[in-house]
Parts: structure tokens; C-alpha cells; sequence
């Protein structure tokens, strides 16, 4: 494929045929098939899928079936959190992306059943993937890690626990890199491991996510501070009113814009570092674009 | 070892050391760890992870550090199971084991996340287990499958769909089979898994695990039935009030006596087909007796 464009309309409704296929074939009851469906069509760019699948295509330029069932399993990871985050007990939100979040259509005891359903679904997805069992116990590992309670999991309870308190910036970019930027990393590093790259370029893959980890979480904070309720299709100004910590309420929005263009060209930096000859980063660098404020809202 | 009782004396201590050093070398967040620790440190007889050590000795007549890791994971995912299970939009517990359960000393919040850190950090733990790819791979697809949407979590579903509808005895059983039955079968498989049984033998260790499963449930309605609040140390005739589907409801308690003692026999008839000569159910047969109605409370 030539193009960023190209992958997204042609290669991620092929993720979601994988995830619809997994529920489809490792499901029976009804209601809790409705209701993971219902979060895992609620759409979204598909952004986590969509770093595997650019980063496998910049260095081996063609997709395989593995690539699409990790994608397929790391954007399930990634529902089950949206689906549990939202909870009355968590931040608990009515609406996401235009549209009431599932405890709002199915109850909260079923919400909380779908994202379990969900997040134990990703890791059998894994171990159903076209590939060696030592690769597998690799992906699941960095999964588990990631999105445990050294990761993901944790990021989620500190950002509980600072609500109410002034974090520094240090102490933000460390919490995100728990909450959302740990699935990021492991969306870049397992392209990195489904082609087989070494653990340099391992680590350099890793340098260039948490990059691009911190500026999604900046760019993110700067819309939820410009936009308006209709236009992102959730409450604004939530965070601000709950007394979360953002980045344009730490540094102030000018410094926070100043703050998404230095991540960006870090991240870019780190994309030129990799040192593999195969590696033609093209997707990767048009990825980085989409972080540009101008883009619209992820 | 000679006995159960010398399993259960001396070896599950060594399973939560297990538990204890994952959930200390792999968390960081202070009250994320006090939330799992307390529900680990819960107590209950540990019947899953005694079932793996079992399963392992009877065959092997000596037990692998990689039984008690899987002993541990299984055990995380029960705990997990217990914590989201007791959860308001669940079952709304306010005591298990005689002790506030974890959302009302933790909260809701904190309660979720420790639940989902469990179950991930179960999977976690396996990745980790001292055996090969091949085997790690099997083992984390049989625990997914038994702890997610086609297994314990959709029978938690069932569960909830189910109250104030009257089950038959076919209906409950199945319902049993998934939400208690599949991660009982997974500790008796694990077994025979981590001492690389044949496809048959797994099949009839599968077959064990099924009745023992039922004779379980069974008598853990028919122990909700006959005591009182103060013995078991949780509510008791909850089940009732709320309109569920028990056998005893469903039987008498005379007959549901009976069903408790035809699935023991079956299960003894189980493993003595087993067919692998070096397979001596000593501690299994002995587990079957824990199941007996007199022996106390589970």
C-alpha cells in the first residue's frame, strides 16, 4: 500500500473483521456479545491498531495475518479500558465519541462483565495468532505488562488518586505513560517483534512511542481545552472542572502547544535513529502528522 | 509429601509466596498492592491452586516451581473473580469470609482495578513460568478460554439473566459448569498439562473435573441453605431472597443430598479410568472427600 490513507480504509476494517470474528466464534451468550460489540464499533480512529500495522508495513512493506490479530487484541485491550473507565465508580462519563458508553445501555454489572470479556478475549486472541509459541509468550507478556498493573491499570488508579492534587509536568507525562501511553509503546514494539527486529531497535521502536505516547496525551488535553461539546461528541471541559491535571491547565495552552511540537520532533528524531536498512519509516512519519494540532480531534 | 493436609500445610503457603512476590516485584502503586494483597490475603481453602498441586503430585509424586506459578495464576484470577463478582452492579456483597469485602474498605474504583490487575497480572505470571514457549502458550489459551466470555464471565452473565427465572436442572448445571466448572477444570487440566498427559487422559481429567465441579456447587447452595450467618461468615439465604436458581430451590434438600453424592461417585469413577499407569489419585481421591457434606464449610 502507498499510504497512511491507504491503511486506514483498506487494512483496519480488516482488524475489525478479526475482532468480530473472534466474538463471533468464542461467544454464545447474547446480550454480552451485543455489548462488547456495541464498544467495539463505537469506533474511533483505531489509532493503537493502526501504529502495528504502520509499523510492520515500514519495515517488511506487506501485512501478515499475525499483524492483523495482534492489532485485533490490542484495540480490545483497549475498549475493555475505555468500557471500565467510563463507570460511575472511574470517571464515570454518559457519553463517549457522540455516544452513551455502555454501563448507560447495558447496565453497569454488564459493562463491567464485557470489559473483563474483552480484556481475557485479547490474550486468547494471542494465543490463537499465526506465529511461533515464542513469539506469542512474548506479545503476551509485553500485553500483560502493559496493560497490568505496572502499566496501564496503575496509570489509571494514580490518575484517581491526583485528582484534587497539583501534579509538575514530570509527574503527568510519568502517570500517562502508564494510562494511555503504555498500550502505544507495545502497539510500535510488537510491530517490532512480529518482524523480528532486534532488541536496539527494540528499544529505539520503544524511544519513538513514548514520544509519540506524550504528544497524544498533550494534543489530546489541548482539544478537550478548545473544543466544544458538539464538535468531539463528549463533555468538554470535564477535566477542568473535576480538577484533573492537564497540560494546558499545568504550562498554559501556548506552552502546551510548544510543548506537542517538541514530542513530535523528538519523535521524529527517534524514527531517523533506527538502525535497520530495511526500515523505510514513510507510514510512521505520516502517523506523526496526525498529532498535529491542525489535524482535527483523534 | 504423604497426604492432602501435607499439601494443603506445606505447599500452598509456598503458592501465595508466589502470588506475593509477583504482586511485590511487578507493582509500584502503593494502594493498588493494598487492594490485591487484601483480597489475596482473604484466605478460603485455596481449592483451586490445591487441585494443580494435586493433579501434579498424583502423577509425578513431586511438584515443579511451575506448578506452584500456575497455582498462582490460577489463584489471581479466582481472587479477581471474587472481587468484581461481590461488586454493587453484581452480587453487592458487603461480606465475604466474614470480612468487609474489597469495594467497601477500597471503594469501587479502586475494587474494578484491582480485579482487572489480578487477571492481568495472572497472564503476566504465566508468560513468566519456568517451562517452555509451547507449553506457557497452551496453558494462558485453556485460562483464557475458562476465565472469559465463553466460560466463567459469561456464566456470570447467565447468572445475573437468570434471577427471578426458574432454571431446570439442566440449565443450572450449565450455568455452573462455566462460572464455577471452568476454572475448576482448569486446575485439574493444568495438572495434567504441566505433566504432559496425552490428548485422552486430558480429556478424562476434563471429565473428573465436571463432576467435581457440580458436587461443589451443589454443596455450596446446600451449605447457604443449612447454616447460619455467623457460621460461614457471610449473609446466608441471600441467594434465596434475591429469587436465584439453587439446587436445593430447585430439589428439596433431600434430593439435592442425593445429586451432591451421585456426582462424587461419578467423579471417583472418573479417575479411576484414567489411563496412565503411573497415576496414582491418591490426593485427588482425598479431594473428593473435602466435598462430602459433612466435612465443614468450603
Amino acid at each position: 500500500m502507498s499510504s497512511l490513507f491507504g491503511l486506514q480504509e483498506n487494512e483496519l476494517p480488516k482488524v475489525e473483521k478479526q475482532i468480530k470474528k473472534f466474538i463471533h466464534n468464542y461467544i454464545s451468550n447474547e446480550q454480552l456479545k451485543e455489548s462488547m460489540l456495541y464498544s467495539v464499533n463505537a469506533g474511533g480512529k483505531r489509532l493503537r491498531p493502526l501504529l502495528v500495522l504502520a509499523t510492520v508495513h515500514d519495515f517488511e512493506q506487506e501485512l501478515s495475518l499475525s499483524s492483523y490479530q495482534i492489532a485485533s487484541a490490542l484495540e480490545m485491550v483497549h475498549t475493555y479500558s475505555l468500557i471500565h473507565d467510563d463507570l460511575p465508580a472511574m470517571d464515570d462519563d454518559d457519553l463517549r465519541r457522540g455516544n452513551p458508553t455502555n454501563h448507560m445501555v447495558f447496565g453497569e454489572g454488564l459493562a463491567i462483565l464485557a470489559g473483563d470479556a474483552l480484556l481475557t478475549g485479547a490474550f486468547e486472541l494471542i494465543t490463537r495468532t499465526e506465529t511461533t509459541s515464542k513469539k506469542k509468550n512474548q506479545l503476551l507478556q509485553l500485553l500483560a505488562s502493559a496493560a497490568g498493573p505496572s502499566g496501564m491499570v496503575a496509570g489509571q488508579v494514580e490518575d484517581i488518586q491526583s485528582e484534587q492534587v497539583r501534579l509538575s509536568f514530570a509527574e503527568l507525562a510519568n502517570l500517562h505513560q502508564k494510562k494511555t501511553g503504555a498500550l502505544i509503546r507495545f502497539a510500535v514494539v510488537s510491530g517490532g517483534i512480529l518482524t523480528e527486529q532486534s532488541d536496539v531497535v527494540l528499544a529505539q521502536l520503544s524511544e519513538f512511542a513514548d514520544h509519540l505516547g506524550l504528544a497524544f496525551q498533550i494534543r489530546d488535553d489541548l482539544l478537550d481545552e478548545l473544543a466544544t461539546t458538539k464538535q468531539l461528541g463528549k463533555k468538554t471541559q470535564k477535566d477542568n472542572i473535576a480538577g484533573k491535571n492537564t497540560y494546558p491547565a499545568l504550562l498554559g495552552i501556548e506552552e502546551a502547544k510548544l510543548a506537542l511540537e517538541e514530542q513530535l520532533r523528538q519523535a521524529r528524531n527517534a524514527l531517523e535513529e533506527i538502525t535497520n536498512e530495511n526500515f523505510t519509516p514513510r507510514l510512521l512519519q505520516e502517523v506523526i502528522k496526525l498529532f498535529e494540532l491542525e489535524r482535527g480531534s483523534e
